[in-house]
């Protein structure tokens, strides 16, 4: 039987709505049997152990967001057009995969060894390509010098839209992420040269 | 036999830490007991139940932060420099109190019924002053017009240093405020009438 990749992502989907709401080390693989439908049997058959199922949601959100970011930072186009750019993908992510969003961030710990260790370095290899952005608008003179650290909070601003975005109603994600780049951009571009 | 307060506080800082690293539902009384050196009786007479602990850590760390908001914000200053205190009074917190942050980010959805209500009263007061002086600065003409959901963002700015302040290094939390409000700041501020 080939495992169908659509069926293993709707299983991720319930495994990330069910952790996100209990945790992951409060929630039995029983319960996921009982979300899925599926028997033990089954659900190992498609998903492996409950660690592997957390680690594949985790670098599945990741994953994706570098890929996104790789091809923005490819574009021929001045940094504060790639930082808007930028900021709606990762808004965007989070609204449309917030179950996965959550589990990654409070559920990081719960990865062990070699798995935990891949999905940091592919968070770090995102946030470096934000940095990059940064540090190019910089020596270009598109932006002031501000500490990179700055980088760190441009993250955070859009990702700890997880915690509230089901409550933002009528905005979509597209206009958050202008609300909060044109607020960003405006602190980061060089006064024009009088 | 008078419960000491300092003991208390020293055992939510004890839970906090277990309970950051391995989570709420991950950890049971006896590995709280085995942290704390003390027995379940001695534990159950200063905490209550598991649950009130979860309670007083996390309500600890918001009433706290409502208390030095609504001091900053009775205070006679602009709305730039009463947003410059708001930030680093939040940034020292999240420093300061990092384990408990992580439970009451983590946790929220762990707590049930009037206590949870009564946490996310106060987490909804504290945004409320943040959002008063936004409002307070775009009325006065101090700010621009900006759409109030950029308080969500510079919340998120700092509350998601909870995730990495600890591998900030050098920085201290109020240099990390800075370099966030100079950003901030600069995005807010109305134009100087020419």
């Amino acid at each position: 039987v080939p495992r169908r990749p659509d069926q293993k992502e709707w299983i991720q989907r319930q495994a990330a709505l069910l952790w996100a709401e209990r945790g992951y080390h409060g929630t039995g693989v029983q319960e996921l049997c009982e979300a899925t439908g599926l028997g033990r049997g089954a659900l190992y058959y498609h998903i492996g152990t409950k660690d592997e199922l957390l680690y594949e949601i985790s670098i599945g959100s990741v994953v994706r967001m570098v890929g996104e970011a790789e091809e923005i930072m490819a574009l021929d186009l001045s940094c504060s057009e790639r930082l808007r750019l930028l900021s709606e993908s990762l808004m965007a992510n989070i609204a449309e995969r917030l179950p996965e969003w959550v589990v990654f961030f409070h559920e990081l710990g719960s990865l062990r060894g070699a798995k935990r260790d891949e999905v940091m370095a592919q968070r770090d290899r995102y946030e470096a390509l934000w940095l990059q952005l940064a540090v190019e608008g910089q020596n270009s003179g598109e932006f002031r010098k501000v500490d990179p650290l700055i980088v760190k909070g441009m993250l955070g601003m859009h990702n700890y839209a997880y915690v509230w975005i089901r409550q933002s109603g009528q905005k979509t994600p597209e206009e958050i992420s202008h609300i909060f780049s044109d607020v960003l951009l405006r602190g980061l571009v060089s006064d024009p040269t009088p």
